[in-house]
This record gives structure tokens, sequence and C-alpha cells, in this order.
């Protein structure tokens, strides 16, 4: 998986006024904190309080059974983070993974990669720049109690090569016949020397990748079908297609290992930037971890009898990118009655919580009712509980983390037995009798039927 | 989260037959391979394959269900695995978290933890052994380009210490009162010297933990709370409840930041060892990150208005762990009709496929509706297709997978649309019409009503 973006095209006037009024939603609201913030953080790398956990959760899920529990011809593995390092040298990452690196020579002495630079200035001081040399991304650690080469080991800069040494495992202790797919969801670890963007470029990111395997001569067919399957994933999610676009990757940008590539890209504050990587990679990996590793890693060919190497495409996407790309493409302001409104036009299918259950205020005859009410939609629908605050604060609070449904709970309803709910699109309100709540909420978030 | 093991109890006879037989099943059906094994494997570290993924997935998530989702008081969070090194000086680990090391000084050079040994010479080849020296158990990197010790950074050995760096974010952005929890499912690492018995202790794991957060002086209610609460879940799980015990920690063996800790032990064929910690750990945590710091990490007392240091109860178990207990306590062999069967007798909560598709043979009239009936069967239930090799081997494969329920679709179902449901523990069999198999399937894993 590459991760470039494109900076070329003309951002949003306001494209990094909407990342930092992100950022400070998301920390405020439990979404995004940085790491280890009370000591200062770590550059680069962040932790997910409880609504992103939940945002992640169900970005994971959609992209799993689409890709493999609602499929019979995919499989699912989860490999380890720390794989026998010989793997690193037969995928080219030990040799090739590396990124030009400068140093200001001048008074900062700041790091560049000089393939984002314009000028041959360092950007912050104005200083002389170094000659650039090769820098490796791979994190290292050592295995054991001695530092030496052979108790070297890296972090995964991907989780793709799980699937391909495991080639075989799985072809062995499965059903599968070509054309099938391996995916795997997993945290993968670069030593990226500019990250930024929030969540866009971390250290340590989440991907989802499946290596689809199929017979050469069929791989530009499933290329196709892949590129749109996922087109039509992210849409689901609830992103405008109108933030979204296939982008062919010219000859010379492609990766050595690649025949084809296609990056699926959003409309980004910054930019248009990758959101996904798809790419046919021919018999490239197969072909190299059988020569460094010895062993034969063909598929029978059940009509011919003779041992092919199949070709691979490899849809790869980042639970981190992902979840950023929803958030922005959700996020809007509006002037209701004078005021500023913040909300978050999240789908409901990747939104936090589904229904927020709200007694208008703290006085004990409507919280027993609502905590009550709250118990019984938890059993079907993600549902928060809130009774601290003004009723226009909670309002508020639910706009801003993006939860379709408030069902308040008033004085009325100890008569009528009812509550409102209360969109939060169109701030439209409907009296629904208790019993009818679940019903009327499923119906609402898309869920009947 | 400690991780010992008492050894001194007496194993099963063929004990180190039986995980010696589950780690063949284990790797020939999909369970668990040796990680990158096509390169000979990294000591101490496994992939998971796909029945293994979806015995972990219902495992996690059923963790998740109960001390998460289906609560109103505990919150989710995900950190990072990098995080900022001053967060493992305050908590102890970069002075404390080590084992004492001797290493052979005769012929064979080997390395071994003093405190597993018996006497002062080599196990393996009966050379003496050097003085124990403290060895650190945290693996190290590096972050950003220079390797020098202001760049050096930990791979997280626990994800609990995540809870408490966070706990006032997680506070502030959330409604929680005292008391609540926040808990973690993710990868943790342990740069072990001896790791072994399986997936029972590798180097790379996966922890849930949950920091329970209350008042001083309601923490001892809460920690038998807790640990009645997690000794049921594992009996929910299918394991039987003989070959579980709680075992509570001598003074002389509680680390040094704990009141009081518990193990959930298993009798897992070397021994009774540790399934889950649970622990008392006071203020020990939030003190030393407000002293180290700096920040307050104070829970405003909603009555008296003032700070205090919450008191904390830690449930911390394994997924890998889990799942080892699962799949031994599962394992059976009985005699059938001459013949030796192997059978996992895994609950139907966290058996890969509840249900097993599969046409009495590949006849194309039969393979049809087979294929009909298992993609209905998919939206409702996890379930399997095979068409391969003969229907009693499919069956044997399907009881060693541990698949509570097998439908047969034979040449009989062209005429009366019914199939053959095979329950995998007694191998009873009743013909069920394609229209109720659904319902029957669900009463009979437990899921009706």
């Amino acid at each position: 998986m590459t991760e470039e973006i494109e900076t070329g095209a003309p951002a949003a006037e306001d494209g990094q006024g909407l990342i930092e009024k992100l950022t400070s939603l998301a920390k405020r609201r439990g979404f995004v904190f940085p790491s280890s913030e009370i000591y200062g953080g770590l550059n680069a790398v962040w932790d997910y309080g409880p609504l992103g956990v939940r945002l992640r959760r169900r970005v994971r899920e959609s992209w799993w059974r689409r890709v493999v529990e609602g499929r019979s011809d995919v499989e699912g593995i989860e490999c380890s983070i720390l794989m026998n390092p010989r793997v690193w040298v037969a995928s080219g990452h030990v040799d090739a993974f590396t990124d030009p690196l400068v140093d200001c020579l001048g008074r900062c002495h700041m790091r560049w990669r000089q393939d984002q630079l314009d000028g041959d200035r360092c950007p912050n001081c104005g200083g002389a720049l170094s000659p650039a040399r090769r820098f490796n991304l791979l994190f290292r650690t050592f295995v054991g109690p001695v530092e030496d080469d052979t108790a070297r080991v890296y972090l995964r800069p991907e989780t793709a090569q799980g699937m391909f040494v495991n080639f075989k495992n799985v072809l062995q202790s499965t059903r599968q016949r070509l054309p099938f797919g391996i995916a795997q969801i997993g945290r993968s670890f670069r030593n990226e020397i500019s990250p930024g963007n929030f969540i866009f470029r971390s250290r340590e990111f989440e991907q989802m990748e499946m290596e689809w395997f199929c017979s050469p001569g069929e791989d530009e067919r499933w290329f196709d079908y892949w590129c749109q399957d996922q087109l039509q994933w992210f849409q689901d999610l609830g992103i405008r297609r109108e933030n979204l676009r296939l982008r062919p990757h010219a000859g010379e940008e492609l990766a050595h290992y690649a025949l084809g590539a296609t990056d699926i890209e959003y409309r980004f504050p910054f930019g248009w930037g990758e959101l996904e990587g798809i790419a046919r990679r021919g018999d490239y990996d197969l072909r190299r971890h059988q020569e460094v590793s010895g062993r034969d890693l063909g598929y029978p060919d059940p009509i011919t009898g003779q041992s092919l190497l199949p070709y691979v495409v490899e849809p790869a996407v980042g639970v981190d990118r992902t979840a950023l790309t929803v958030l922005l493409d959700a996020y809007d302001e509006e002037e209701v009655r004078g005021e500023r409104r913040v909300v978050l036009r999240l789908a409901p299918s990747v939104a936090p919580y589904e229904v927020a259950v709200l007694p208008l205020s703290k006085h004990a005859d409507l919280v027993g009712p609502a905590r009550q009410v709250a118990a019984e939609l938890r059993g079907a629908l993600a549902t928060d509980y809130d009774e601290t605050q003004s009723i226009g604060r909670r309002y508020r609070r639910q706009d801003e983390i993006g939860t379709p449904l408030a069902v308040t709970v008033d004085f009325e309803s100890l008569q009528d037995h009812a509550a409102t709910i209360r969109e939060r699109d169109s701030m439209e309100q409907v009296r629904v009798g208790f019993d009818r709540l679940l019903e009327v909420c499923r119906e609402k978030l898309g869920l009947a039927g």
C-alpha cells in the first residue's frame, strides 16, 4: 500500500481550518486523543476515545462483512506484527522501502523528505540542505536478550505479506480454489519522516487489506471489479460521490511490483489524497517468497494438474484514514435561529450512537422512565443516555457526535406514555408512543424490513 | 497483568501429548500457524488462520459485549502500541519489568529464566550456569531517523497504561461518574526469555483489559464482583467449572502495585495456570502518572467538590490464552464403530462455524440446492459449505473444527424438500423441511426465543 497524496490540486480555502476544527471536536467529544497526551504526546501517534472506538469498530465490521463474512470465497487471517525478518528481504522492504531524507545545514537542523520539497533550501529557516540520503522506514527491534544482527526483527510496515507467506497454509486448510481471497485487519508501522494531517498519516496505523488470488489473465477483470466494489463501499459509509474519484497511476509512478494501480481518492481539505490503493501485483510476491524461502508456493491447477503462481489483486485501505474521511465528509456548520450549529451528518451505519435518550430534566419522575427507555433500546440499537446539563446543550452535543436520533422524555410522557423523536439533520420532531419507539427508530435509521 | 503459571500441580499424564495433538490439529485445520513458517518461523510468535480468526473474533466480541457494550458504565478506548516512553518510567516497567536471566557456561550456551529452574546446572547439557542478571522484557525501537536515547520508545507490554494516561480525557469527554470502567482490546509485547506451551505464552499477544475506577473503600466489593463476573464469563464460553478455580495471591507474590490479586486458573495439561488476573491496584497508577507528568489526574467528587484519586480494580485476560483454553477444554477423542473420532465440543457461542451445509455428493442435482440452503443460512448463522471428499470425511472434518450442526442435502431432498440435521456431539440425525431449517438450527444452537 503506497500512501501518496497529490498536493497539486487546489485545496478548499478553509482547508486547514477544517482539520483543526475537527481535531478539536475529536478531542473534546472523545473521538481521538493525542497518544500519551499527559506526557506531551508522541509525534504522529494517536489514541481513540470512546466515540472513536465505536466509529472504528463499525468501519471495520462493515468492511469485514462486505469483503470476508458476506462472501464464501474470502478467508480471514490475523498475523503477528513481528515476523521472520527474511519476509521483508523477500518483499523488497529491507532494501527499497526508503524515502529521501535531507537535513537543514542552516540554523534549525530540521529534517525533510526531499521529494516533498519545492526548492533546495530549508522551508523553515531558509538554510541550505544536505545531499539526500535514503532513509529506511522499517521500525527495528531485537528478539531475545542479545541485540545483534541475528536477533533483529521489524515491525511490519503492511499486513499484506502475512497473506502471501500463509498462502499455502490457507490453501491446504480450507476448501478454496482460485479465484479466492485472504484478508486481514491489523496494525502496521512506518517510521515516516514527515507524518501529519491529523490521523491521515501516522507512524502507527491500522490496515484492512485483501489479497485476491486468481488465474493469470483474469486479474485485469478482477481489478476492475474490486475498484468498483470498494468505491461503492465508501458510498455505503455515507461519503458523497462527488468527493471521491478513481485515479489510475501513470506508468512512472507504479511501484516496482505493480502491473497497474488505481487510487480511490478523496477531496481532503488539503487536496485530493489517497483513501484506498488497489493494485495488480501479478505474481511478484509469491514468486519472491518462493525464491527466497525455497518452498514451492504454486497452486496445483485442478484441471491440468500443473503448478502455477496465481496473480494477485490487492485492495488496501486504512481504518484511520477511512474514519478521518467519514468525519470530514460529515462535518457541517449552519445557522439556526442566529446560533451556529455544528453537526456531524454521519450515516447511521457509522455513527457512534444510533440514538440518544434524554430526559427533559434531571427530575426524578423523568429519569426513571428515560433510563427504562434507554435500557430497552440498548438491546437493539447503539444507545446513548444523557441526563446532564440543559436539553439545548445536550441536543448540541448529540449533533456534534453525529447521533441521528434523540428521544426526549418529558413531563407529558408521564401521561401519554410517549416520547419525542428528534432527527439530527432536519431537527424535525415527532411524538411516538413508548411501545412503538424501537420500531419507528429502526425505520428512521433505515433498518426496517 | 502478570502471567505466571504454577507448575507444581500434577499434570495430566498425557498432558504434553494433548498440546502436541492440538497444535497439529490447529495447523492442519487452519486455527493457528507458526508465524512466517516458510522461513522457519519466529520463536513463540503465531499467526491465526481462518478458523482461528473466527474463534478469536467470537471470544473478543463476547468479552466486549459483556464488559463494555452491554453496560452503560464502561467506555472503550484503543490506544497506540508506541507510547511516550515516560509512561513506562512512571508505571515502573523501565526499572522493574525484568526476569532473572542465566547463561549456560557449559557446552550449549543456552539461556534460562533462573526462577523457573530447579537446580544450578543447565537443564539441557548439565553445564554450570552464570550468575543471574536482570533482563528487561520491554521491546525497544527508535522513532525518527536518529537511533539515540531521545528517540527510544517501547512496544507496550500491557494495554492497561493506556487507560490510566487517558483517564482524564475519557472523564472529560463522557458523562461518566464513579464507579465506571475504561476497557481496551489490543496487542502487547514482552521479550520473554522462555516463552512456550503453544499460544499460552507468546512474545506477541492480545489482551482484553478493563480498569474499573471506584471510590477508595469500595474496591474490595468491586474486586469480588469482577472475580465472579469473569468466572461466569469463562463458563458461558463453555469451559467446564471443574477445570476452573480462583486462586488468591499470597502476600509475597503480590506485584508491587497490588493491594490484592486473584488469578482465575485453568487446569492446563501442564498444570494449573493463569487464565485471567484480577488485581486491586489501589491508586498506584494514577498517583504515579500524576507525579511523573505533573498533571492533576484527580476526580472531582460531585458532592464534596474535592479532588480524589480513585482506586482501581483490573480484570486482565488474554485473547490467545482464552482461545487455547476453549480449544483444550473442548478437545475430545472417542471410539465410534471401531474408529477413533476427534471432536471439538465447542460451545455454539465460540465455534468458528455454527452450521455446515454438505451435499451428499458432488452430483449437480445436489450441489445447486445445497448451495442455496447455505446461502440462506449464511444470512443468519456462521455457515460453512463443503462439497469435497466423501460425506464421512466431511463429517470428521466438521467434528474436528467443532461445528455443532451439519445439514446434509441428499437425493431424497429433491423429493421431500427436506435435509438431515446431524448433531456433532450425539451424532443424532433428524429430518427437517427446508422451510424450517433455520428455525430448527437456531433452536438447537440455543438461539431461539
